[in-house]
């Protein structure tokens, strides 16, 4: 085994220091007083021993997933060794029994009534009465991600052709749509101003929502799936995704302090609409139902930040271990589960602005108008140790009419680079669709580990966007903030 | 591939007469007038569709896990061509996918409430108010089987070693134990009659009832998975307790005539006991909630005798696909499931005497006393075509005294047969203690498909005891029925 393949060992320090962490936060519930939101208490913990969990973990089974040949070369390396493949298996499994272990402290009643006397009223008002039939939608979110795990899982042993796998996401929505069903879940969804003349305040999808709602895990899912290659490039997305929504929970949370921040929206012509209003005890104006919506998203967010964290420790460059489809699978399934349940799915489309660039930038490929090959990442050169943008030849037949049109077009926004014959001028060789490879033409060739940071630089100024868009330009075409 | 392992076709016309007959049964709920227990009509719709599922897919599949390398050596057999292995697994999908489909004529009101008016107040009482927060519940147990299926196919791929993987059921049964806590479910058992005087007649378990819980299902899952190794084994203990449990629940519905069976039990000298009493409207003397009990546990049961019959068509010798350890894990946890939910649990493990035998018999050999070969299947002799007991031999030492004098006993109760050093009369070999090699024994050496028959008819004749038991001699220490 090449040096560079020894599995990374995570300091010892680090585990005796954060488990007394995790234990506290998991137990402070149950001391009197009770912390404000003692469930949030004990998801942080969780989410520590998440960490811990990927952390520890991961190393300890790479030779098992080896020997059951569950292995893979990384194709941008010089050494041929096998790494350990689909170890987003073990993050999915921790993730979801600590999702199982959380289930008494937010939903028993042992964790929340019997504090009742010790606690302020305004913190107290969300957890004490945390509605009973919201345990059903939490059990149909874990069996959605049970079902994603399981199915990615089967997607990396049996090895499914991509096109194949498509709607497999659906699938693993189906408890999700069922339940919501079942508990007559709203249909609604809010019309934005400009349009209420016509559609009026509230539109009822019907039996669409649904259709949307399976669509939108197909995206999460599979858009973050296509968006791989690299050393770190799944986890490193699913980390600023999950962190990014983070955020946005934590702006809805009852905080004991005001605040306001006047964005420059004058600037934009509409000085009378304020933006965010007034940000006391967060962005929820004291609705409960916003609260625990926001509540629930961060059950499931915080210790997939956790898993994420610990296993980024190993896939990063160079790669000790692969994530498999299984944690593209289970952290886009996270990211639906929490846009359905928690009723965010705008707001979380905005997080992934580069998925969705990078989904619109493949069509031509994934449809079938430019050539596909097995693999899309970028071309590694060994002499230089550089990635240069990977190329996808017409070699049997010239591109149609509307494939050279739309080549063409990407040329001209200098997302492609565009190889010609000489004599013809019809395009013979195209750089692949993916926004890694518009990074490497843009910015040169560049080392692996740069790319992934450029690729996560990206993640995180769209979600800087996100949150303009979001809490700024929204205000224009939507009254308040309660959506 | 010999002409023995071309994939068995199940003919068509059964497909073309049975899917109409499902479809019937799965909307005619939704038809006026509606029948008395629309869901349970529909469950059996979903049964024949998980029927279907298993006799279609399994064949199709099947080169799809030889290619994944998912495939095994039948040991008893003369051919060495590789038969599928863990097709247990698609059993296992699609029950648990018909289970999830199934949610909303269980538990939604579209299917439930609208028909009120037209439904016969005594028929409707069960379903119409069927209570929301079963829903939880029956979400649970959809993950506790999920866990085990993920398990069972872990189990496959990585090939765990069995003494590792006795405690897995236990983690599978995480989510039931959890939400069993949360939902504040009882841990009151109830005292037979001569222990009243100590005990009380109701004795709170507290902590212990959910370790009871999870031994239940570590039993159940174990004690299939260790009565195997012969052709369609595993499929028809599960087919035969599966079949007994729909017997069971079926006392306890509203039928529309009375009956009374009177057993002789004046012969055992307690002629006062009234056996069962009136059978008017089932066992369940009006009870809702052993109505709703006993329906929840047949929603569980009938599309596994679907999946389990159809299966039982691919696997009957001589096999054409196996099982893998997913089958028997999904197949013990769903027993354990209805019997933990619907708490007949006692009930239940009467119908699980053989693998109780087998368990017991096992032990010598599964805790160290008697040495474990890595298989302890029956020895198939390739002249004859039959099976002959296998044997153990102590190779690297004698027997310690225990494992003698247990030897000794189970030799005496012709059990197993022992071969000794003519000079040392130390016990150098012993038949495998499985019930097996104890059929071999006392029946002498037979084909493996009636091995597989006897095995069948030692099953039902121990579910005929059980029924004997539970509805006769139970009497005699508890009062009533309704546990």
């Amino acid at each position: 085994m090449a040096p560079a393949l020894r599995p990374r060992t995570p300091p010892n320090i680090l585990f005796f220091s954060l488990l007394p962490v995790a234990a506290w936060l998991v137990l402070r519930p149950l001391l009197d007083p009770a912390p404000p939101l003692p469930a949030l208490h004990a998801s942080l913990g969780f989410s520590v021993l998440a960490l811990l969990g990927a952390l520890y973990l991961v190393p300890a089974l790479g030779n098992t997933f080896v020997h059951a040949n569950l292995k893979g070369r990384d194709l941008l390396k010089i050494y041929d060794d096998p790494v350990p493949e689909s170890l987003g298996l073990v993050c999915a499994s921790i993730y979801i029994l600590l999702l199982i272990l959380f289930i008494p402290f937010a939903f028993s009643d042992f964790f929340n009534r019997e504090h009742d006397s010790t606690r302020k009223p305004r913190e107290g008002l969300v957890i004490n009465e945390f509605p009973h039939h919201q345990l059903s939608v939490y059990l149909s979110s874990l069996l959605s991600l049970l079902i994603a795990t399981m199915l990615g899982f089967l997607d990396d042993v049996f090895d499914i052709r991509w096109r194949h796998k498509l709607p497999i996401p659906i699938i693993a929505s189906i408890p999700l749509l069922i339940v919501y069903y079942s508990e007559h879940g709203t249909t609604d969804v809010v019309v934005p101003i400009p349009l209420r003349w016509l559609l009026g305040s509230l539109l009822n999808l019907g039996p669409l929502y649904y259709v949307y709602m399976s669509l939108l895990s197909t995206f999460c899912t599979n858009s973050i799936n296509i968006l791989a290659g690299i050393n770190g490039s799944e986890v490193s997305q699913a980390l600023i995704i999950a962190l990014s929504v983070i955020l946005n929970d934590l702006l809805y949370l009852p905080w004991p302090f005001g605040f306001r921040i006047p964005l420059p929206l004058h600037l934009l012509g509409r000085p009378g609409v304020e933006v965010g209003g007034v940000w006391s005890a967060g962005m929820a104006y004291g609705s409960r139902l916003l609260v625990e919506r926001h509540l629930f998203s961060l059950y499931f967010m915080l210790p997939l930040v956790g898993v994420c964290a610990g296993f980024m420790f190993h896939n990063w460059y160079p790669a000790r271990v692969f994530p498999g489809d299984t944690l593209c699978y289970v952290t886009g399934m996270a990211f639906a589960v929490v846009g359905i349940q928690a009723h965010f799915s705008k707001t979380l489309l905005l997080f992934f602005l580069p998925q969705i660039f990078n989904f619109v930038l493949s069509c031509p490929q994934l449809f079938g108008l430019v050539p596909c090959p097995r693999h899309r990442v970028p071309r590694f050169d060994a002499d230089t140790g550089l990635l240069y943008p990977s190329k996808a030849g017409f070699k049997n037949h010239a591109p149609s009419r509307l494939s050279a049109l739309t080549l063409h077009v990407f040329s001209s926004l200098g997302l492609v680079e565009l190889t010609e014959d000489p004599k013809t001028h019809a395009i013979t060789e195209t750089t692949n669709l993916t926004i890694l490879n518009v990074f490497l033409l843009r910015f040169g060739p560049m080392r692996e580990d740069s790319l992934v940071k450029v690729l996560m630089g990206t993640q995180v100024a769209g979600s800087v966007f996100a949150f303009v868009v979001r809490y700024g330009l929204a205000g224009l075409v939507y009254d308040g903030n309660r959506r």
